[in-house]
């Protein structure tokens, strides 16, 4: 899905001057907007899923439906929010037999219910099509720093400590198991993850509000979205992709062949559903023992440096940075 | 587009449980969502527009996304409010260049300013497609009433004078047109119209949100969303089709043939885009002629009553229900 623009370049040059400047909209640099009133906050995300890009025409429908609230959660618990309000579009497709709706909704309630902490939904739009099922959703979330504000991508200080929740790699393996690029054997977990991949419990998001100074879900690949917040933060990022953090199948994977470019691989994937944060080295200590406490393993992945753009390390070499860094569009 | 289960019974039974009771969200009985926020509060609200449901695909792209605002500005006036940001999904079909969509830019950007009184777009999510184009909006909006509250669909009272804002059957008569269904001659207005439907100017609000008792805007039909009025109201309504507010062009639409089939034609064609009014009948007048103040005109087309559902009149003659009320998903 690389194209000649990218994603951020489109953005960029067609659909910020629309903010008009609105500060909320931190000139659609960031995953979410602020709005602010009367000095409350809330912040609003929006994602969708199309079969066929996000999903495959027979993915489970209640799968299709948790994929599509936790690419929004992921992005409310990485700016350190707790979701208060959603809203679904949805495009039915005449094919599917009306009945089967109710798939969807099962898993759309079940995760509002239970992944974002009874987040209601609150309204929408459905609408039959002849065309693809797709399936848009606003989420919108209160920060739960003290400040009020939402963790963006800007704000990491170079010696920050860049650390990652959970587990990289599992939702990329899964998808080519699944596609039949890779060998399902031993990769059920990761099968079972690609289809409808998990951002850490919604308490990590206190935390988050606590100690992150910079913060983004890694959805497009880890490297892609650690260039992202290095860009915004003005500085530069190392990564040691010997020390992402695997499941044993990812381990597994990555032991069967050269190291190097499976890693690659597996930080390159995307829709991982991880925060990737920039913690004070400082705060890093705490920050981790208090994750483990509520049950997140917190692994560091690299540091932010004087600079810009992103370099790679493995094993203390440097490792070049491959053409492809994550998805665009 | 008429469904064995109606749009209203499919969102009651499956999508409704899911509120878990939030007293925002209305229990989706009506167009917005209400978010309180220590005080103050916003409405949102979410439409979408699908090529081959909403739009013909060779619509001008500007057209379609001036479509996409107006169907979610529409709600945002009729429930007394200023639109204060805007959100989009939208997933583009590879197979459009993607040079065009600077096009759909142009006129989501144009709506945005003039119409939206510069509301700012905030955020959203563009993907690409192999399937129809889909583009999905929240629009968040501020109540003007000094309660700070939205105009709902419930609130209005036996008694009070229903009434309606511009003109009616404008946009079905377009569409039919560009259909082929009826000779285009003479109804180069109404296909202008029906490419884009319009609401009423945006200062409209401030008088819905100091007057209404309850309002909703038509785009289902205007038969079929007064009886949406009464229920949520408790009230009966009783709509006068000879007073509908019509354009020169759909004057003598109508004068062409059979009047009342014509006018019930016209009446439940949808895409009107007009707030549909409660008003107490001692402050009709006051609000009819601030309306007309503002350049918007304001016609009484019914009243409430002591009951429940929808009687039709004409010339002070009972006309049976139509069949076709309106549009259902």
């Amino acid at each position: 899905m690389s194209t000649p623009q990218s994603e951020d370049d489109l953005i960029q040059s067609l659909f910020a001057p629309l903010t008009l400047g609105a500060s909320g909209s931190f000139g659609l640099h960031d995953d979410v907007a602020f709005l602010s009133n009367r000095g409350a906050g809330i912040i609003v995300t929006q994602d969708q899923i199309i079969e066929g890009t996000h999903f495959l025409p027979d993915d489970p429908l209640d799968m299709i439906a948790r994929r599509l609230v936790r690419r929004n959660l992921s992005d409310i618990i990485a700016k350190g929010a707790i979701p208060t309000a959603a809203f679904l579009s949805l495009a039915w497709p005449r094919g599917r037999p009306r009945s089967t709706m109710a798939e969807f909704v099962l898993g759309l309630g079940d995760d509002l219910n239970k992944l974002c902490a009874k987040c209601p939904l609150m309204g929408g739009d459905t609408s039959l099509t002849d065309g693809h099922l797709v399936a848009s959703m606003t989420m919108i979330g209160r920060p739960c720093a003290t400040s009020g504000q939402p963790v963006l991508r800007s704000g990491a200080k170079a010696g920050d400590v860049l650390a990652i929740t959970g587990v990289i790699g599992d939702a990329y393996l899964g998808l080519q198991a699944r596609l039949g690029l890779i060998s399902p054997t031993s990769l059920e977990a990761c099968i079972r993850f690609s289809a409808a991949p998990s951002p850490p419990r919604v308490e990590m998001a206190e935390l988050i509000g606590r100690f992150a100074r910079a913060s983004l879900d890694v959805s497009d690949g880890l490297i892609l979205d650690a260039s992202r917040l290095g860009k915004a933060s003005g500085v530069g990022i190392s990564l040691d992709i010997g020390a992402i953090p695997l499941s044993d199948e990812a381990a597994a994977f990555v032991a069967q062949a050269d190291e190097v470019p499976r890693l690659l691989l597996l930080a390159t994937g995307g829709e991982d559903y991880q925060p990737l944060m920039a913690i004070g080295e400082n705060d890093f200590g705490e920050f981790q023992s208090l994750s483990q406490q509520i049950g997140v393993r917190v692994t560091q992945v690299g540091r932010c440096l004087v600079g810009e753009g992103v370099t790679l390390t493995y094993q203390n070499r440097p490792i070049p940075m491959p053409p492809h860094t994550g998805w665009q569009i």
